[in-house]
């Protein structure tokens, strides 16, 4: 059978997480990466791609590939990279991205979909927004009289790591958001609490500082930081840098979705937990098995901008559909 | 907007919380219940539908109503009911059934899609097959390097209590199913390991016996039962029948699906947890979202026997696809 022709735009964290996923699937092949930078500078330290002579593009010679590639995974970000890069993309790719800025969904989607007259296009399919959004609408769905709950943590937070590295005198951060052990209990018991936001989950940071500084200015700093910290229970360590090198350099991340709810008399409480030791890779992961569904989709001419939402999942499998109903239902 | 119009076949434990669930449903009118018993004889205890006047009518009137019922929740039996009464429905009615028996599942989904040539037939959709399975085609595809894993309960198990009523002396008797604690810690960890039955699961047993019973007859009986008990690590408490029917009068179950995987050299784990007061209660409210999307399925022409691999989320909430969108991804 023909491998489906995976190409990724973006070679960063998220990119070098689809290319390990693309090799981890023994349906796809991944036929070049395409990035705005000069290829030649691309860190390849994973070696996912070289050790397989993938070559790496200007993102400009994507637009004469078109008959090379049957998928273009858009792994750029959803700040300044996406807006621009979704819609073009799908004018003439199969495309799955992870847009992630949730109150401008609607409006991305508009957008992509106009493009994609011709192809498939998968918008926010990352793990939040994805399989995350995925279990609130079934919760919601199966349980109608309840109340859903979505935790994040542990994990690392890069916009609040970066509020933490623009105070002066620090020079490395890193935020990790963690739930509140009791609060998830209160939900697994089956009742359904009003959280504020400090009964929800805590900050903790760790901090390497220059020699000089005032680490009481700074963790007061960090700690009164409005929006970022001041609405939470915050924690501050200053560490060394070999510490930091050691243990905070990983991007783990997780999560879970709940939804307490009840049936008659009784309780019913669904749960979906993610565990991740590398969020980006999993990232990636999930935008693989969305591309072999964009793949699908597209042959059966169901084009346009899709979501998690509108693809069934026998179209995520590499099994056929009645292998799946064998072996899996 | 007119309301989703649905008949109940079959008023045990399931169809009883199939009632519950259409009337949990804003968008959904429960129309009638047929029964093969004496509608007379229809035990109602928790009021959910005559005091709403709906009729409980004998099976054969079904067929006489196609123009009044849009679904029909088939809620019998998988081993006597659902192989005669699937394909006869489906050739009437759009339907949704919680057929179980996963040997079979590939015959009796073939039957049930010859007879739906104009109508749209869920099958399968109770909690595993179900959600359950979803679970395993969404983990596998997003971690095709892995190992999944399904635990069941704690839960009572109907099958192995009958097995224990049906030993000499014994007059009541519930088999709880629980999952073994470091097991499910173990897969949790990221590890991959291989169990045996014993090492998975146990099972707790809560026996009432005639006044002159050997109990330690009974209990050994129970203990060495071949395929029901031979095999697993096996506890049995002689009750009272005052404490049986307080104690262990509710159908609690429960359970989980984990994958174990890897991207590249991370542990990644994802998880999905029920935690069920009523079981038959919780079937019957995810047969009442299949109903949703069985209706509207219909209304788009997909006809034939449906499976939750073939259904996209958005087709089971009463949210349009817009506002689930922008609400919930």
């Amino acid at each position: 059978m023909q491998k489906i022709r995976i190409g990724i735009v973006g070679y960063g964290n998220v990119g070098r997480g689809a290319a390990l996923a693309v090799k981890a699937s023994s349906d796809m092949e991944l036929i070049a990466v395409f990035t705005r930078r000069n290829p030649e500078e691309i860190k390849n330290p994973d070696n996912s791609i070289s050790g397989n002579n993938i070559p790496i593009l200007p993102v400009d010679s994507a637009a004469a590939m078109t008959d090379k590639i049957d998928v273009m995974l858009l792994c750029g970000g959803s700040a300044a990279d996406l807006p621009e890069q979704g819609p073009y993309f799908a004018s003439m790719f199969n495309t799955v991205d992870s847009y992630d800025t949730h109150a401008k969904i609607p409006e991305y989607m508009a957008a992509v979909d106009s493009a994609a007259k011709k192809t498939t296009a998968v918008i926010s399919a990352g793990w939040d927004p994805g399989p995350f959004s995925m279990m609130r609408t079934l919760f919601e769905s199966v349980l109608p009289d309840g109340e859903t709950y979505t935790f994040w943590g542990k994990g690392v937070s890069q916009g609040h790591s970066d509020a933490i590295r623009r105070i002066e005198g620090v020079t490395h951060a890193v935020q990790y958001t963690i739930p509140i052990d009791s609060a998830v209990e209160t939900v697994r018991s089956g009742e359904r609490p009003v959280f504020n936001t400090r009964e929800k989950m805590k900050r903790d940071c760790y901090v390497v500082v220059k020699p000089d500084a005032d680490i009481t200015l700074i963790e007061n700093a960090i700690k009164t930081m409005p929006h970022y910290f001041a609405d939470y229970d915050t924690s501050v360590s200053f560490i060394s840098i070999e510490e930091f090198t050691k243990n905070h350099s990983e991007m783990p991340h997780g999560g879970m979705v709940l939804r307490s709810g009840s049936t008659g008399k009784n309780k019913q409480v669904m749960e979906f937990l993610l565990n991740l030791e590398s969020n980006p890779e999993f990232t990636g992961s999930i935008m693989v098995a969305y591309a072999r569904a964009a793949f699908k989709m597209a042959k059966e001419g169901l084009f346009g901008a899709k979501t998690v939402f509108d693809i069934p999942l026998s179209y995520l499998s590499e099994k056929d559909r009645l292998t799946l109903i064998k072996d899996l239902l």
